[in-house]
């Protein structure tokens, strides 16, 4: 599993660099043939898009940089499960292989909420591997959230 | 219902020009105070965006437009029922009132499939008014695939 842990290592420092910026710490890479070929973290705020969740912004950036609408063979780590829009662009990406930290009870759509992949309206369902680094990554974020309740209003 | 079709007219232009890019016509516009802020066709393959549906795209126009992240206000005309990363993109960007036209029982996810908004993990739901022109939206995608499979292999 050392592969898998240096990939959700760049995803947990995306996720950083995103609390940096002062976006919600949930990072992303996606991975092609050993190599990262798309890699974000949350960047909401920073580009007032609403739809730039770490997933997303991952998978656009490895579409643009093969030239093409789908991501067939490439696998994709991210530090949270991911939500019910970022789910299914992952379907349609074609993603072979998902892997997450924590769980989101609350926002999820893999194990939580809607199962997208369990779904007969979901054409195409990656293999799902959760848990890894699961402790570091929910701490990033209830770290970030317990600072914003400590921010002077 | 004038203003409503004047509206979701536009989103069929959007639509038709999407598939003269040869792109699947599906169109959407996002009004806010009875003008359009965003409006787009699908356009996946131009971009090699496999997010870059209607929906999205003018969601992501309508947001820089006005430099948020949300749409609080603003309501959103698309020709076909959202699929699973739309309607939960149209959520989080807390668009007040649906409007579509054709329902998809294949890859919606309004009334067909996982009924996002329906669901306790979407934490804001439109008001949906759905079946808007819905013979001339549904007309537009049938002749498109009629003609894909027509052409020369």
């Amino acid at each position: 599993m050392s592969g898998t842990n240096r990939f959700m290592d760049e995803a947990l420092a995306e996720a950083r660099k995103a609390a940096e910026r002062d976006e919600v710490p949930i990072g992303a890479v996606v991975v092609l043939d050993g190599h990262i070929i798309g890699r974000a973290g949350n960047i909401t705020r920073a580009t007032c898009d609403v739809t730039a969740h770490a997933e997303m912004a991952a998978i656009r950036m490895a579409c643009e940089a093969l030239g093409q609408e789908r991501l067939p063979g490439a696998d994709l780590y991210v530090t949270l499960e991911p939500c019910t829009m970022c789910a299914a662009a992952i379907s349609f990406a074609r993603i072979r292989r998902l892997y997450y930290g924590a769980r989101d009870p609350k926002g999820g759509a893999v194990e939580s909420g809607v199962r997208f992949y369990d779904q007969p309206t979901c054409h195409h369902a990656p293999d799902v591997y959760s848990g890894l680094s699961e402790t570091t990554a929910a701490e990033l974020l209830v770290d970030f959230f317990k600072g914003k309740r400590e921010e002077p209003r």
